[in-house]
C-alpha cells in the first residue's frame, strides 16, 4: 500500500513509519520538516499536498494542535486554534483527501484518551478528541468506495513523558500505539475508537 | 433558583420550562421571541445577555443549531455554522456565564444520540455533540465555587417526529426529555452525559 503518513516526524509519527515502513511505502508529511509539508490549519495547504502527492492507499494522521491550559485561562484564540488544526484539520484531510483514496483505502485520525478521561486542563483537547471520534463514527457510515476510517485514541506516550521528565513506565511505548495506526490499516474495521493504551 | 433557559421556545425548551416553572423562577431566552434574545454564535450577545440577566443558580441550554446533510455537502460553512453555533455558542454560555452563577450552581447543555449513535447525515452534528459531551466531562473538573455542569443527550422527541410526519411513537416525549435537565439541576452530578431516550 500507498501510505501517507501526516506527521511522520512526530513521537508516534516516527513510530508509525517504523512499523509500517516493512511492508508499505510511505510518503511522509509534516509541518516543518522535509519534503512533504502541510499547514492542518489551512485548507488550501491540504489541498494542494493532495494535488502534489496524487493516489494513496491510505492516509494516517498523527498530527494536530490543541490548547492544555486551566479552563478559566483558554481564551477564544485557544478554542479557535484547536478546531481550527487538531479538529478540522484533521477533518479536512478526509474531506479534501477522499477523492485521492483509491478504492477500499483508509484513513486513520488521531484523538486521545482526553476525549474519555480528562484532566485539569484539558477542556479544550477533550471537546477536539470527542469531537473527533463522533465525526469518525458518523463519516465511516457515508464513505464512498468502501474506503474505511478509524481513530486511534493513544493514552500517555512513554516517550513523550520521559522527555517531561516523569516516568515512562506510566505509559505505552510509542511502538506499541504505532500497532493501534497498523491495525487500522491492515484489518476490516471502520468507525472504530480504536484505544492504544497500557501494554508495556 | 433562578434559571435561565435558553432556548426556551423550542419543543424541548417549552417542555423544560413547564417542568422548571412550577418550583423556580425561569429567565426565558430565545433567539427570535421574546424580551431576551441571544445569538449563540455572537460572544457579544451572549456577555450581553448575562450583564442584562445578572445572577442566576442555573443555565440551561436547550438550543443551538448544527448542519445535517451528507458529508459530501457538508461544505465549509456548514462546519463552520456547527462549530460557532451549537458547540462554541453552548461552551461560551459556560466561559462567559460562570461569573454570573451562584455558589453551587449548575450548568446544562444539550447534545443528542447522533454523537454515539450516529446516521447518514449526521457528520457535523455527531461531531459537535460528541465534542461537547467532551468538554463537559473536563470542564466539571475546574468549575469554581462547586458550579456543577452536566449535558442531556435526548433522543428523537416525539412532537419532533410528529411534525416531520414520522410516527411519534417511536421517539421520547418532550415532558420526558425535560425531566433529564431537572435532574441535572436538582440532582447532585457533574461532569454527567444524561441519556433521555426511550420512556414512552
Amino acid at each position: 500500500m500507498r501510505i501517507m503518513v501526516i506527521g511522520a516526524t512526530g513521537t508516534i509519527g516516527r513510530a508509525v513509519v517504523a512499523a509500517a515502513e516493512k511492508q508499505h511505502e510511505i510518503v511522509p508529511v509534516s509541518h516543518t520538516q522535509g519534503k512533504e509539508r502541510v499547514d492542518l490549519a489551512d485548507v488550501a495547504s491540504i489541498r494542494a499536498l493532495f494535488r502534489r502527492v496524487g493516489r494513496v492507499d491510505a492516509v494516517m494522521s498523527v498530527a494536530g494542535r490543541a490548547a492544555f491550559a486551566p479552563l478559566e485561562k483558554l481564551s477564544d484564540e485557544d478554542f479557535d486554534l484547536s478546531l481550527r488544526n487538531k479538529l478540522m484539520g484533521q477533518i479536512n484531510l478526509v474531506r479534501y483527501g477522499v477523492g485521492n483514496i483509491n478504492d477500499r483505502g483508509v484513513f486513520t485520525l488521531t484523538s486521545g484518551i482526553l476525549a474519555k478521561y480528562p484532566m485539569v486542563g484539558s477542556a479544550a483537547v477533550s471537546l477536539v478528541n470527542a469531537g473527533l471520534e463522533g465525526f469518525v463514527r458518523a463519516a465511516a457510515l457515508e464513505l464512498p468506495r468502501n474506503i474505511r476510517i478509524n481513530i486511534v485514541s493513544p493514552g500517555w506516550v512513554a516517550e513523550t513523558l520521559q522527555a517531561m521528565g516523569r516516568d515512562p513506565s506510566a505509559g505505552t511505548p510509542a511502538g506499541i500505539v504505532a500497532e493501534a495506526y497498523m491495525m487500522s490499516v491492515e484489518g476490516q474495521q471502520t468507525g472504530m475508537v480504536i484505544e492504544a493504551t497500557g501494554g508495556k
